[in-house]
């Protein structure tokens, strides 16, 4: 594969210490992540050649927020510095029969005021044999959903191969837009989907009888032709400490499904649907579907014991979980 | 309801971090709380109206002592700086098969050498209609008992709800007392009852066969014909970090039976007895027993989850626990 | 008993906080250990008297490095300051599928090069009735073997009882030896021994099928006649966060079994092995083997909880588990 | 006296740990501040009855940022919780020749969306004597300047002193206006002034010679004859960590000087301003004016020693040092 | 010298982090100290033989409040665990014109319980040739006075050189006592003595003109013909964080003075005095009059820059300073 | 400019906290650095292109020490990740008249086993015009000394300028060598230097009178004709906590004399060195000699207040300084 390249926010998270509550933190800690910015460093730790896409305020904060990608190696050469602020959330964890919580104060942030003359697709898309976008970037305002779909457009017009997370977030959308209309036309370009059946209720009211995976996947292979392969994770939440965690694949003909973990307790949920479709995709380049799913899924499993939005795992990691290894035996 | 009043003391928590011994602590973590306060904060959180009475030293740190009462406004109007000190424990937190250890320090606290003469209950219970009191109170110091006698009295001849929690604590009641004598004479004037099965056997000499919440509330009514309303937890200590949490409710007529909740890893297990009191009050104000009982259950079962004595959680979380969802969903 | 001596290394830990990986880390927790001291700990902590032969640098950080053994009143006279640095390692602390990681740094250090002129044998166990050693000393150079063989020699000479753990490191030994040779060499002096299946392989090419602990223990007694009582523990690694555990002990005719522990979620899983050993040592100077067996396996389950390679257990707290009060209930 | 009554926006302050930069933390200090609920926590920390009128976000974090109100006792029952954000900054705190760096993100707040309708001045200051703004709030936004002169108008209609800090900042005021009008229109009908030079030229191109407070004072007299009193405090910075800190007092017919005090090493230099505001007004209330210069000098000398925003200091430290102690010898 | 003796308590510290004030704190340090196990530290760091004779409570908290004397050597064989609390105080620093603030909570403490019957001074002092005390001793309770004047009779009539440091602490002596007059007997019977001009005022109404050390010293001297050598150190507080230190010492002809040391910023300042008196009686030792004095100003300098009550200084960091080297060069 | 390239080691630093000593650390704070690689991130942060060439280990500890270096875009294409450990040093930050305390633990570390053979120096400077070393990098080991020596022959020959740093340290020139005749070889070859007295006392004999930076200057020239320009720093230490700090220039004819800083209290004072070197390197490129010296000695200044070894200023906050604003206002 020749390179990776996403478009996304980069959000700071202000995290309470230790479970405390919004009203008892003195301190937060502090990560920067984003959907895409997920997506990416995880296939850049996994070997893969990336760049992001993004705009960032132009003070020592947004510099910042640009740190982690250096250290992983993901291209930064696109990332435009301008006016503005950058969004950001708080985050309280929570346990057991307590839901975690989180604040969004994102609105008008540097990211969500981008131009679509800042951007010459077919320069930043030159190496680049996957496009990846998820829809956060649509959400945010109309100039984020239009400079996404310059990008779709053109990667699909250079026979580039595009994916895309469905991410529903009810709380974004808030200019004046019609959600469904945009995401229909941006997955009808794409090929490689990772999709959640409440998102595909929301976005194109596709509803299934008893949560069966692989008609959901087959709806949508009749509505998005485009569509080559579809992938849903699962998430069962026992509560907030515990989870059990698995996916499917329907590959235009099978339905496959990867093996399930029981994760309890989780360290940190943030970004692990992110981490998926990274692994995922750099699943795709090195093995066959069935073992790039479990790839994904071990890997993504892992991400939930790791502090940030970040999936700071080696392939070797994955592949000896993929491989059964589930002891966490000390290495020595 | 108009107002929920207590008597009781505040102490200072000294809590070593991340679960190391006593001997390994170079910090305590510092909280402030006591059964009755943790009482007011819970009921005050979910909207009721509350004023504390203590006595507390005239220093800084019995100053500090009450900035959570203020920001969770419970009243603080009645609330004594005098000579002395702040009662205090060490906390060190358990895990799995080792128990957490408590070491108090709580002698010859201002609270203890409380004063008859300063408070006028007529006054202070002027605007109330439940007055709450628990075991720990008189088992301070004469003084202490004498109090809340005052208070007990002057609220039965008011015609004010009384509440009481039978906590009892084996190592208090250390100046000369008949612990027995006056216990029955207090809880005889009470009309709601927390109670446990060891402090009935401690207390009253009142031992159940297999330990049957019903066959304990009956024998508690037949005792103390004033009481209306016997509440009883039942707490199952798999080990440190492994708790399963239910109650039961008697009204005088039925034992109403909570929901049973399995709460693992525990994060903070002080307090939770006091946060289903506080819930069991404002539960009664708000709706019929076997809610009241669902709801302060889910209360203190969320108490589980929080760092400190005080129960901060908000009407909505409880409602959506009794409802049925604890999937801990992550709320944005 | 008089005296329990050991020889053995002390190493500084460095550990990143919270779960965090390595790449995150901008603070490590620091603190001392190493498999001998740590027996030792243990056993004086219990009561017994004991005392440290090792080697550490003469500088800051080698002087306190011995604080936690005088704390703890393990014997420090017969510790040398002398050139060279302190061997140190990394960890991260895992969870679930997440394996702990460890990096060493412990080539080259004051104790590597420890000399067997330094020492005099005959005075150093003149009290001592216990003389302990790991498979770690021989394993760290030519001039630690030669003043473990010195030891062991020494105390067998003098009638003292020689108790040994195996534990096997593959990255150690790295010095041009023969460790089969060595360890047989030193084994077969010893009478009382902490073994493991995957040691018993790589050291005595034995063995068993099903991985029996009888089969184990009877052929290390064939094989090393002087040995009169043979310890197996047995690690069930669910996940890193999740093992059970029990132990089994051959006393000559016997092999007796402890109950199991379930262990979750667990707080520090280094030095459990020799909390295990060390309460072993204690229990047969006080108990019958049943209960020494009992007594190990609870002492060394609750060191799970415990951050640091120490286990800070009383013996009360102990004894209360071998009777099976696992309820973790908070002791005021 | 009754009342101060003071409208202004609080922000949430997000500072680095121990001197690191922006680009080194990964956690951030959280206080909440604005400079008039930092002038009236001094005021109401000193006796005063105080109530702030502001809008914050109903959310968690929004009803967190009052707690410092609730615990000083300041009134908060004019603070309504509408949508929106709250507004923060973030501080890097310098050294020596270092700059401290702020990196404003407080734009569209909930405060600025701050609504004239929602407000009746006349019942709120019913029993206010003293109401204080500063030039802060109508640099917010049109809707602040608009709710700020409904205040001072009331106030004035009503007899009420007017104070003001003209609190000159050149990154606000970015809405569509004219900061000299709104200024002279305010400042017009305030009656006490705390006024700096550089603000005096931005805001009224008003320049003296040589930096004569005298002079300033006495133009500013000419220019509003309303004012009564004008505060200028004289703040000398040796560098980030050394300032020399005095004011003077113009009372219609003398300038009065205070002492001087030798602040080094600053510990938190935010708010000190505000702590001189608020204890001048409570100066005023109880001295005379030379006492009320001298208490406000030290009490905002006290604040550059204390962390965070606002002056917990107490009347009697603010007296010892009035009086001349600066040993800061123990109190025991 | 065989070994320097001393008796007295030890209380937990409980300090706020980073010049929070008690408000702000919500967490502690925790160091444990006392004058006369302060003294005991730094002296056996330097080289003595020592042994601290002390009740503390039998609980976890009490025995580990032993830790830095058997770290730092200090002799614990004379130490009793008994029933009742350890005394805490709780220290809140200060800077620039803001004091440091204490709280005292030391009343009713397991050593105020002392009892005369469990001390055999004569064994005590069997291989002791220095016994030193401190006005706090008899200052706690009538038991301790007890205690602390059957030491010195026992010492003085041994032989024994005795030392004694005034330590005038105005809130304790709260039983029923004369304190001159137990001070008066004290000393009367002591050798070498640190006297402060204000504690001279209060025990023995001895005021000099101009605070001439030489007059104090003469006059001491006169009252107590006994005394062979009388300290003096000399404190001038610039303000909280800046000092200026010397001290002189009457060695019964001369008064010898110190070097003046400019100590700023101030990192610790309790125990000051403490390693003042440890390091001169180290001095008597091993140095004429003139370098103990050095050695000692020079020694309780450095410890202004250690957090904690201990001197964790070395011979020769003492001496590096004697020598004129401040410079306080990296060493490497 | 195009590029500057440099050869040397990084190390991990473990700093204990807030002025403890290391036997009062259960922390250390983790930073990574190297003279060579400060000299490096100083010159990338004002703008030039830069390169480390070094060896790590192949671990993960190894892995994390070159992140600063990618976000502050070093370039890392020529490092190599080999067998072998990461050298480390122990620090604990002195105050006032106590000297800071470093312990190193770098023998045998991955870069002392750096290989000749590994490197093609045409190839690596061949987009190069500034090759900078110091002489640390010869002092490590024989090996060390050899790829030093190919760089800066390589160099030589291709014309580049050489720039270096004496940087004697006494406790490295472990292995058999000759470090006058080694670094009388490097230096002869080198364009630039910055030198101390010290240092050439040790290297080259060479004394002056009365420590005169002139002298000092002319006698190296005269030793090392092709030497153009010789910087030396003047460190005044007052003491732990206050230098005063200057620096001199020689460039062939005049000697410039930078402004004093007066640094106090100082945050960080190691690496500040390195920092002069790297912004005088920066200052060549773009300023005249006045001028680059002026620039170096303010980024070095403000160096000392920043945290960790690399110095985080941008050009403008040093022109700020160098104009003379030393205010240390904040900037907002």
């Amino acid at each position: 594969m020749q390179k990776l390249v996403s478009l996304g926010e980069i959000l700071m998270r202000l995290t309470s210490e230790n479970n405390l509550r919004f009203s008892q933190a003195d301190k937060f800690e502090v990560v920067y992540g984003g959907s895409e910015a997920n997506v990416l460093i995880t296939a850049a730790n996994f070997g893969l050649n990336t760049d992001l896409v993004t705009v960032l305020p132009d003070n020592d904060i947004g510099r910042t927020a640009v740190s982690d990608l250096k250290i992983n190696e993901v291209g930064t050469g696109n990332i435009l510095f301008e006016k503005g602020r950058l969004g950001l959330y708080f985050l309280e964890q929570g346990a057991v029969n307590r839901s975690s919580k989180v604040i969004y104060d994102r609105k008008n942030s540097a990211f969500s005021e981008i131009n679509r003359e800042w951007f010459n697709w077919e320069e930043i898309l030159k190496d680049c044999d996957w496009f990846h976008w998820s829809g956060i970037t649509p959400a945010i305002s109309q100039n984020a959903a239009d400079v996404c779909r310059d990008a779709i457009e053109t990667a699909a017009a250079m026979g580039i191969t595009i994916s895309a997370d469905l991410n529903y977030r009810a709380n974004l959308w808030q200019y004046e837009s019609d959600p469904p209309e945009t995401m229909k036309e941006f997955v009808a370009k794409s090929d490689i989907l990772l999709a959640g059946h409440y998102a595909c209720q929301q976005f194109f009211d596709l509803r299934t009888k008893d949560g069966s995976n692989k008609e959901l996947a087959e709806r949508l292979k009749e509505k998005f032709p485009k569509l080559k392969k579809i992938a849903v994770t699962n998430r069962k939440e026992i509560n907030a400490s515990h989870h059990k965690w698995s996916a499917s694949l329907f590959n235009g003909s099978d339905v496959l499904e990867s093996d399930l973990y029981d994760i309890f307790p989780i360290v940190d949920r943030v970004g692990t649907g992110d981490s998926f479709m990274g692994a995922l995709i750099y699943g795709f380049q090195n093995y066959d579907d069935q073992k790039a799913l479990d790839f994904a899924t071990a890997a993504s499993s892992l991400k939930h014991t790791i502090p940030g939005d970040f999936n700071r795992v080696t392939k070797e990691e994955v592949l000896k979980l993929v491989e059964g290894d589930r002891s966490g035996r000390i290495s020595r």
